[in-house]
């Protein structure tokens, strides 16, 4: 079955957030927007472009009360270690969960059992920790914060705006659409 | 387990291919890469942006030998009527499956069970038939085809590269990272 | 075990009703005769005949309180258009339901499960939600309104009219027989 | 599953064929097109005036190569009295099976497994053995023998008529259809 | 488990007795002897012999207040006809129990589920609906209903006085024996 | 299942005949008609006057070429020394089978495992090791040889004739009838 | 698991007990000593003269109050013949168990199930129903009394000697030994 | 099912025997007598009475070809601390098996699971390997070694004199019993 | 699952200690800390040296209030036995466990199945029952009994200090660490 | 059952080795000894201060031809990481493996599940990849790398001089014991 339209499952996690060891659970979720970004491993190659790529954008997700959450099945420690070493993890504000159990990276399906690593997988969570949107790519793929940017924008307004769906390629301030029967086959 | 590098299981379906009917299967996906965009059902309304999306970028596809395979659990015969109503579907040129057995829909998990219909799931599959990459969305939120063209690239660029990968947000043309010891930790 | 006799399975679907989407469920079929008309797919060949034919006569059923209802696996949006594009589905005034999820398909025991397609199944159901009376055939054969009506005519005297039964190819008007032990081997 | 499109179950059973007792097996089906008629028992009401019905079309049934099969879970014993005490049976021509062990009707799933008898079916099998059409009604009404001819030759047209259909209530020399793509929506 | 001295199950069938259609339970047991003779179908053979043999003992067995049910799996409806059509069944006056359902063959485990057809069993039983004494043959020996008179009696007459037995061939009105350690080693 | 035509099991047993100890087994079955008598126990009231019947009829048996064994779950030892203490038991000249294993018992379905004791069971066993007839009463009645016999005549009548059957209570040298379709519902 | 230490299964059988037949259930075992003494078969060699050579000892088990119980698989009547019969048996006053059932053979575990018939077994049994002692012979093996006599003996006085225990080949008057840690490794 | 008559499991074990340490299997049972004495534990109070009380015969059982084995669960290495500890085993000559594994113990079925400890089980066993006698007694109570050894003796004469029982407390030189027909109901 | 920090099973052994008989139980862990010190068997080589090693600390481990327990499957009878004959165990006054039920070397997985010894295991347990620390070698290595006294202090400081642990080869009195972010990757 | 004297499972796993990533597998441990050192994660406290001890030590492991394997859960990116960043492990010269799959940790028994970090868990292995000794501490114990050493170099000479065994704190170069039935009880 797929995950979406489905609940996060209950977790408690360590995190490295701003200097700070903190615990994270799936309460914590509530009231706002989420994104999980799983990576595959801290200190690696692809993953720190991404999560400065986000690290970019992170005011912008902030404007709309959505909140970043990286993953890797690291600990906490270890992102500590690798926030201090590298210039593009330097930059990351948001908190970096730390998942040696495997728990998280098991219930939203991109955990490699044999290798024991996340895929690079993106999840957009609404304010009721239900899950509206997925993305996961093969691990030598990079993934796009602006794009993913523009979703969370899509799902806020249709959440916020009963009636109403997105087009394609919507972005925020264009139009949108209001099923009704005339429109049947008229489009 | 993830879909992300498993096989496409083998299928057979009808499909409505520029004004004719053509029977297409897994072994037609060998030799060029694929993208398979499931949506919830002919005559509604989201739909016909994103399958206009994609229609408008064919060529760009086509160009790096990638075909796009729309597919909903209505018929061929529900796909050519719909192609005749609409002047968003009248400009598809690429293969719309039916896939009223739900047979496809099933294997990629992006089967509502309780209605009958499919996710708004987007697949980009390589020359063996491999699934790289996966996006799934509520169905009220639009996709976006500029983007898929962009990881359908890196995708096919990396696969043609041995040794390097991708970046964040990497469009074509631009530098790749070589992973090398040396830069563990230094990105 | 044979569905006659049986009880219709609890049940709730969209259907497309004189250009309006309306909700149909088995509560629905309380109160009068029904006769529930499965055909394997719109925009096909057979079917709009089929649909026309039960059109034509569809006043002699009202007249007889007895409720048509036409039933295919596609959704309620392909009834709508094909019911604006077939000059015969036009003349159709009874409900429309469509049956993507192929729960109706399944619980009647006629879906072809490799094509997700209905067999032409009719289904004579009385007051009580009890199915009287059968017919299947392969899908290349049509079937005949007037028989039916003939049928339901017959199923609704006898179920009004304890103690008698309905002789063969018996028609509104003509005798019927009134069991006995006199009669035992003497007809 | 529908017993639509499958094949008859081997069987071997005791009947009475115009003063005989003959056995009649499976394998007696092949090459011509039969009609198999259950009815519950014997010395009943409608029983017989359904088989006279049959008996007064025989002619019409044999001239397109059509055997009739009269079923009850009645002895070949019991036929046999009843065809010299009855009038109506008195006409029948063709063999009248014995089911006391009750295989056929179980196979055919017309068997009221509470009362040991059968329900009112008529199945319409082909040369090859397959079943083409069913039909089945509660026990207090009537069968149209005229009406079990006209879906005979429709089945056996389109048999022997490749690509060709037949429309709702087609008879013999009628138009049928010729599907096409270009039909789609059109009718 | 032999059936001797177990309790009859619980039934309910229909049979045809002096003209009429009656239902017989296993209530209708209580209160009196009776005698359940099963043979294998209406209109055979050695059957009707035997019935004949035990309508000409009847008034003997009336005497002693005990009732005869034949039975077989034939229909009440044949039952009657069979009594209309035979001189010897003509003479029959206790009740004639339709099994179609093959409940009683099967619970007196005297089926032949191959045939749908009851071995010639005779089964006496106490006012208390419990079996005291079971006789059944291979279907090509008939039975012998004073021998059959004298078992009831002795089965009676021991019921009747408690601390004796019946010794090898006793008749009514012979000496009986009265079980005492004195009597061991001693006859 | 009915053990009426069913093939004895296989055994060996010790039995006590005629002043010796001797082992006999199913295939001493072979070739001739037997019975088999269960009963109780050795030493008590019922069971030696049915043995001493026997006895008295045994020159009847051995003419047809029919052998008696009498059976108790007793041992041969105590068999032995019932021969020699009872008047009635000294007249026997059959096999008395020891069953203190109760294989016999159980096999002929007449063991009460409650007490190890078997019931009065007969059971007509023709030259091939076939049950043909049985009959089984409650303890307290005793059989009759003379029936016993009249029914193995039977038996062996119609197994040497093909094509006839005994009617009821039919006796040595009375007539028997020939089945053919012309009987049906004349006797 | 070893019946030492076990309680006696609960059981009724019936007896021969000086010329009466009564009744004797594992109720009766409370309150005294006692010995059960099974053997193969009533009528056979070796045990009568384990039974006589009981007999000639009993009254010396009374004195310490234990009752003997001799138990084969034959029944309480073949018990009284064999009394009557044999010389040795003549002599015993203690209950003979009949236990045609088989219960208390397969619940002392004794059972020789091929045969049907008691392993020479021999069962000390306290006043509390609980075994304390057992010895089972290959049935060639004669057992003796005395020996028997002296280990009741034995139990019986450490029953009621809390503290002693009775080294090898005690014999009644002989000095018993009383366990302290300080005879470790002393003897 | 008892253990009379069955065959003694494999098995390997450590002894202590003469001042040596040697290995015990079941192979070097063969060809002589042979008698499994167990015992709870070493340095304890009844047991080394018992053994020694073995000890003391210990040149009888050797006469006759018999060899004996103390059992307990303690190991070899106790076995040679306690035979140099006790005055009473230091006269031991016979093989002390070590069974700390327990397999010994619970073959012969005598461990009591919950302490670790055997019962005092003794067992005659043929030179075949297969057990011809048990005595088992609750842990207070001693054995005899005499007694034992006519138990020997008489397995073995029996043995080698077939057709002859030994009758109870038969003693070497004694009178045995030839079974035969003609002794049933005479001792 | 590891044993380390699972409570230990309850348990009840006898145990020889100071020259008396005592019952020890999981009851008594508590309060003190313990160390359960597994070994082969009584009078063999390395165990003796081992004991003596720990007697020789013991008043080492009383001073910090942890209790020694040795275990092995022997009895307790046996302990005494050792105690008494060998120099090195004289000096043991801790309690020695007798463990023949082998309940306690399985549940701390020490058991040699094969031959129902322990492996050399030794486990460290807090006051509440619990095990903080275990080490088990193959039969031919001995321990160091001041490495563990080591190990218990250890263990014991980081429990009675919150929020310390001791780093690599800590001994008593010397610096331990505080955990702390500040600390991660700086040692 | 206890890890001591089984198999080292199948393993293959990346590691960090004196700035290299390397792949180490079971047949790496072949023809030395090897040491397997799991610690919980990099990073943390206890950790460094244990891998420096044994670094410190290494030369005299590799005198004795032992390896020295470290492995946490960690990713052997991450073990350079902390290689570079901390001082203590930048000492260490032997193998770091990464277990992110965390089957070694599983396997051998010290994977916290609930947390997905590793037990201090120590083991011995010998030249045949076979577990000859092991230690496992709760997290807040450090271990000491001269014990350990200690304890191989025993291992090491057992192996190599069949017959001796270790007595408790054996170091190097001190008397062994040599086994014999002459030191029973005497040490």
């Amino acid at each position: 079955m797929s995950l979406i339209n489905t609940q996060v499952v209950p977790f408690k996690v360590q995190a490295y957030h701003n200097g700070k060891f903190v615990e994270v659970t799936d309460a914590d979720l509530r009231g706002h927007w989420s994104v999980f970004v799983f990576y595959p491993a801290d200190f690696t190659f692809v993953c720190p472009t991404e999560l400065e790529d986000l690290a970019d954008l992170y005011d912008e997700f902030k404007k709309i009360n959505c909140e970043i959450y990286s993953v890797s099945t690291d600990t906490h420690f270890t992102h500590k270690a690798w926030a201090e070493a590298s210039p593009a993890i330097k930059k990351v504000r948001y908190p970096m969960l730390g998942d040696p159990a495997q728990k998280l990276a098991r219930a939203f399906d991109v955990l490699i059992e044999e290798e024991g690593l996340a895929l690079r997988g993106t999840f957009i969570i609404d304010p009721n920790g239900v899950i509206k949107g997925m993305e996961v790519n093969d691990n030598s793929i990079g993934r796009n914060a602006a794009e993913l940017l523009r979703k969370v924008k899509a799902a806020k307004y249709v959440a916020e705006h009963p009636g109403e769906v997105c087009p394609a390629k919507w972005n925020e301030g264009a139009e949108t659409l209001k099923p009704s029967i005339d429109l049947v086959g008229k489009i």
